[in-house]
């Protein structure tokens, strides 16, 4: 954003008919909306557009997880449905949800064509034993990501969200959090959705397993994707950096789109000041690279449910943020 | 609330296509919707207003407040105009407000009759040096604000919103948490809407003042509203009981809101099971009085403009709770 337009909107921010700072950090979103939006005041955001990218995880066969991999496919035929979690938020916030299979284990035959016109593979090798892509599948996600994007944006998104789904997904998405910081596993793995003790240790083994693995490969953000992530994380990745390329603004949801942001920050440095932390999750990984990001979240409300939920749960105050901004009175006003 | 429908909301979120707990605070959100319904699944809640009860305190004449009496009246037209920050969250969010001036030291002839129907006084006064309102006035106070509650659920509301407006205000309400909790003015007094180091010193020993003159008189609530309230005080502590004994739900704001709802709990035991939390203030005695009534906010967000704005903004999570509650998929229909 322009340095001239943050500075304008800060200008309006002081101006309004309020004691300073008393709008606490929604003053903040509401400078990052001007800002992002180039615009003082900025113009209500009408369309929002939450993209879920779907995708299996080989590590998930490997005692990662509380559930099984067939939850994947299952939440992909709800989020078609209209009832997953975030279908509810979005419908409600009038937001529209475009979910895609990227990588789902599951062939999804039955659905409309259009949710795995992307896809990659079905499922991805296990991280902490083989490359999670070849690099062709890499490049080949990559480019979805950035195209995904892009249809989004023609599509006239003033605001993006980026959610996930797929069983397994917090371990390689703790690897990439990991990799891109240079922390052991210990410091970022968490319990998903919900293993026990002995689960977490042995998630953070193979997280750990998969570290050794790659070793100094990982110093490449590329090859970090190919190696560790998925299909899903690694388009994730380059949907965030095209978006911020393209001057997009997107809403963040939970550890596995904080990976992501991560690693889109290293393909396209300067890319997180294009994104809002939607809400706290309860992934040690995910507060660690938010402040990375230099990004505090909007709402702590201890949700871990993953499908961009929280981030669409944010979206009320982003617009709040920016309602403020344009539509109360100026102290000008109030005492001529 | 009925306990069975507590255990019944709990049973239905146990039964959503979740993990245990993915909703962190929105599942115990939509617990409470359901059981303040007295419904479960949930109704959607659409029809939700806020009151804003007005009025000027003798104190700040003598120094607590970082702004002149003159903004209170000139804040009142500013409702009226639909420009405040709580006006322009209400529109967002399809919330009515309802600006009524209780003791607004201006005239403010000029306005709406119905703005001034329930005034009970111009200003109120000190309460270091004497009780803030007669018995008599405290009396019709009271009165008023069970009669504003009464009007609002007979217009339909499903949730109500308590909202403020008072230069000065901080302190009064510093001075009710106090004698209702038994606390020295140090650990409930804030800098209200930004008074300095100095300025905070002089607001605490004014509000420890307050509580010495009044002494034990504070163990009756009717004669601490009395002595160290003021009528928009007084009437919100018995607008709130009346929301609870109607069993309509009540979304608090900052610190003013949330003393009325200590005093309201004092008049009535048990309201505070309908109460919720919109937001954590940066007034200390705010965290205290919260605590005291078991009240976790649903938004931390650093606010502090009061006028329900708080309260207002965090309407559409509370929606969402119950709307997640009502229309998720439940695991059984996922896996058959």
């Amino acid at each position: 954003p322009d340095p001239a337009l943050v500075e304008a909107a800060r200008e309006r921010l002081g101006g309004l008919a309020t004691p300073a700072g008393a709008l606490g950090r929604l003053g903040d979103l509401a400078v990052w909306v001007a800002a992002t939006q180039g615009a003082v005041p900025p113009a209500p955001i009408e369309r929002v557009r939450a993209v879920v990218l779907a995708g299996d995880h080989g590590v998930s066969d490997h005692g990662v997880s509380a559930y099984p991999k067939a939850i994947t496919g299952a939440m992909v035929r709800t989020f078609v449905a209209g009832r997953a979690g975030v279908s509810v938020l979005a419908r409600q916030h009038g937001v529209t949800v475009r979910v895609l299979d990227l990588g789902v284990e599951e062939d999804l035959a039955d659905l409309d064509p259009a949710v795995r016109e992307f896809k990659v593979r079905a499922g991805s090798a296990p991280i902490h034993l083989q490359d999670a892509l070849t690099v062709g599948e890499a490049r080949r996600a990559m480019a979805v990501g950035a195209m995904i994007a892009d249809q989004e944006i023609a599509a006239g998104a003033q605001l993006l969200v980026s959610g996930d789904m797929g069983i397994g997904n917090t371990t390689p998405a703790a690897a990439l959090i990991a990799a891109s910081l240079g922390l052991p596993a210990e410091a970022v793995t968490g319990r998903g959705t919900g293993v026990d003790d002995a689960g977490l240790a042995h998630k953070t083994a193979i997280v750990q397993q998969a570290l050794d693995r790659v070793g100094d490969r990982a110093d490449d953000p590329v090859v970090t994707l190919q190696a560790l992530g998925s299909a899903d994380l690694t388009a994730s990745a380059t949907f965030l950096a095209r978006a911020a390329h393209a001057g997009v603004p997107v809403v963040l949801d939970g550890v596995i789109s904080v990976a992501a942001a991560l690693v889109a920050e290293r393909l396209a440095p300067g890319a997180a000041a294009w994104f809002v932390a939607g809400h706290r999750s309860t992934e040690p990984g995910q507060a660690i690279a938010l402040e990375k990001l230099g990004l505090e979240p909007v709402l702590d409300l201890g949700m871990r449910l993953g499908e961009g939920s929280g981030a669409v749960a944010a979206v009320p105050l982003i617009r709040s943020a920016g309602l403020l901004l344009a539509d109360m009175a100026l102290l000008a006003d109030l005492l001529p």
